[in-house]
């Protein structure tokens, strides 16, 4: 069978499959998460035998450390699987949910129903604990799911696969709910992607040249998250104590996720009065600094800054590295960030009412914040219980996307024989 | 300048155009709104003259009476874009509203704020009052939007844009919020559907074939109605009175709509009871049937039953044409709407109350009804105060797209310091 005729099976098992889970009750569904918990707990051994296959594989392919790392199984990653599962479990189900049931004069009733979206293809790259994380949310949402995980983790994604299918059965629900693709060629991604009839939204999760990949090439809707270019703005008239605690903790808290600081934008009424500090609380943690021409010189006595080229404003460093600029105002740091920002997490620090009010309204990005560290920008965060990713897209979902990022809504009208007239 | 380098600027100038009307106060857009209408009823002989343009053009091509119907100003044509948008300025502001906004254990307050979606493409076809349709639902939800009408619509599209652009005006809002394709070739379209950096989403409207052709070659989301295969399901348990009523309603009360009935499903144990009746009412008015064996039989001695094929039970008439299936259960009506609709619009009839509510979960289409004619399924009957179309997507916005599915929503959050730990 061809990689395409395999591919096109799947997708019809998947598009069955999800007219069942659609149907299954809740008490169900959080069953088969129980039971996949329950399923990893027992089948540890052949898990840790299942990863050091690939492991070693790894190994003699020359991996870096860093992937070795994200590949491996370990006490802690187990544990996060299963309490993971569980949180999912324990989430309120949002499939069938009704808003807004409301009469209208003709006598109908009209309101909107919360519905999956149908078979989702998850898209991933080394980390094999995405299995469970994707398959848990798509699984509660309602959805059907046909995983494709990186070639370098495949016998760890098929254990992994088992143990879910194991829980799907113990509910009663279909395996298929839930399908691994078992080979590792590329083209099997190219069939995934484009086919249109079996599957209904594509999420890949993993580095910006993925995302992008997928995105240009799918035919099917992507919801997907590319880079992080997140800023914060230290308005005239912020508190000096906040706009600094805030603009350190957005970029030293952690350096390799999306929703940390990569530019710092400061009114210039302040600058030389915020930045010298801070720029040596930077240092201190030796964050590179690069800066527009102002920048260097208020801070010619503090330490060494390179300059901030053009690039560098639309750059996601993922690295303690941060460019810096100044600003005449609040419009400047608006059109910088709606010009070379990426549509994630932007924040202002302020106590000017009118200010905030007007970043909040005129930043057009996924999640805008007042006097909170865009480090916040995360679905546990928010409240969305988990989350399958970030979106930086415009239509359907932005920002974290839970469970309800991954339904829709239809129309659900209820009459008493009314006609048109 | 090339078609592209045309489009191009046009591009550039609605995002300019988008940060604008983004910011617009809903007074200014509503003064718009009425200014348009007053430009209409100022201008109204040069509208008159520039369609009388149209139309010896078309009747030079020997177009179709139809379509020159479709072409054709006139007083109710007048009126109803008048009126139009004077409801439309009548209608709630999307933009800004904020929902759930709610405390997180860390302290910070997460809500969700609705924002415009940027700039939006609207291609259609021949009838120019979508023109003022269009640019009025995109100008109040606070989006720019460039027009690509008809080629035969050319001189009364741009007439009608010159109005639009005179109440922009004198709203002191930027005349690009609104543009006018005026180029007339088909490689400017081409071009508007993959300018991913100028514009966020496109609408299309008009029939499947221009529809589909945008769908595929698009590389920006579209927001998309293909077909509306609608069913109406006559369950046993249905008040026969009202299965009548509603059938009959949902065929003949006008063909040529998406929400008219396409397939009539009857569960068996009431199909000779309800059939005979119901066939003679549809014969009366000059509707041609086609069925599967069972119905043929049922009606031998009522009227002529052409045979129904497999091809029948996905086709959308939009004409005098029904076609008939008698089906043993509910499952069967749900299972044969899923695999042959068209997730458009679909009712069932019955006053059993587990029937109706399975119907109403397990039905995938972008609205589902129960005891009430599809015919219902419209923005207007809907509350939504006007539509730009019905969407057959998943993503998004499903069923009918009034102003709230020209938006999205981005997240805030309003903290008082918080920081990452």
């Amino acid at each position: 069978m061809s990689i395409k005729e395999q591919m096109q099976m799947m997708g019809v098992a998947a598009r069955d499959a999800a007219t069942a889970i659609n149907k299954a009750t809740t008490a169900q569904k959080n069953d088969a998460l129980e039971a996949i918990a329950d399923a990893i707990v027992t089948d540890r051994d052949d898990l840790m035998l299942e990863n050091e296959k690939d492991l070693s594989a790894a190994r003699a392919n020359g991996i870096t450390d860093a992937m070795l790392d994200r590949l491996t199984f370990n006490e802690i990653r187990f544990n996060t699987m299963i309490d993971g599962l569980r949180q999912v479990a324990a989430l309120n189900d949002p499939v069938g949910e009704i808003d807004d049931m409301s009469y209208r004069p003709s006598g109908i009733q009209v309101g909107r129903m919360r519905v999956p979206l149908g078979v989702i293809g998850v898209i991933y790259e080394s980390r094999p604990n995405v299995t469970i994380d994707a398959a848990s949310l798509c699984l509660k949402s309602g959805n059907a799911t046909i995983l494709r995980g990186g070639s370098e983790a495949i016998h760890s994604n098929r254990a992994l696969t088992l143990c879910i299918q194991t829980g799907l059965k113990s509910a009663q629900l279909p395996e298929n709910v839930v399908q691994l693709v078992p080979m590792t060629d590329r083209a099997a991604v190219g069939e995934l992607i484009t086919m249109k009839r079996h599957v209904d939204v594509i999420v890949p999760r993993g580095g910006i040249s993925l995302t992008e990949r997928i995105a240009n090439e799918a035919t099917i809707p992507v919801i997907k998250h590319l880079d992080g270019v997140c800023h914060v703005y230290i308005d005239d008239e912020a508190d000096r104590q906040m706009a600094t605690d805030i603009a350190f903790n957005a970029k030293c808290n952690r350096y390799a996720v999306c929703n940390a600081m990569e530019t710092l934008l400061v009114a210039s009424g302040v600058a030389s009065d915020v930045l010298p500090d801070l720029a040596r609380m930077y240092v201190g943690e030796e964050v590179e600094l690069r800066g527009c021409d102002e920048t260097a010189k208020i801070l010619s006595n503090v330490c060494e800054v390179g300059p901030a080229t053009e690039e560098d404003w639309s750059t996601e460093y993922v690295a303690p590295v941060l460019s810096i600029k100044i600003v005449a105002d609040i419009d400047e740091a608006i059109d910088h960030i709606n010009t070379f920002g990426s549509k994630h997490t932007d924040t202002i620090v302020t106590e000017s009412y009118s200010n905030g009010r007007r970043f909040l309204r005129e930043v057009d990005s996924s999640s805008v914040m007042v006097n909170a560290s865009p480090r916040f920008s995360d679905g546990f965060e928010f409240g969305l219980g988990a989350e399958i990713g970030i979106s930086t897209d415009k239509l359907h979902a932005r920002g974290p996307v839970g469970l309800e990022g991954l339904t829709s809504q239809k129309y659900v009208v209820l009459g008493t024989g009314q006609v048109r007239q």
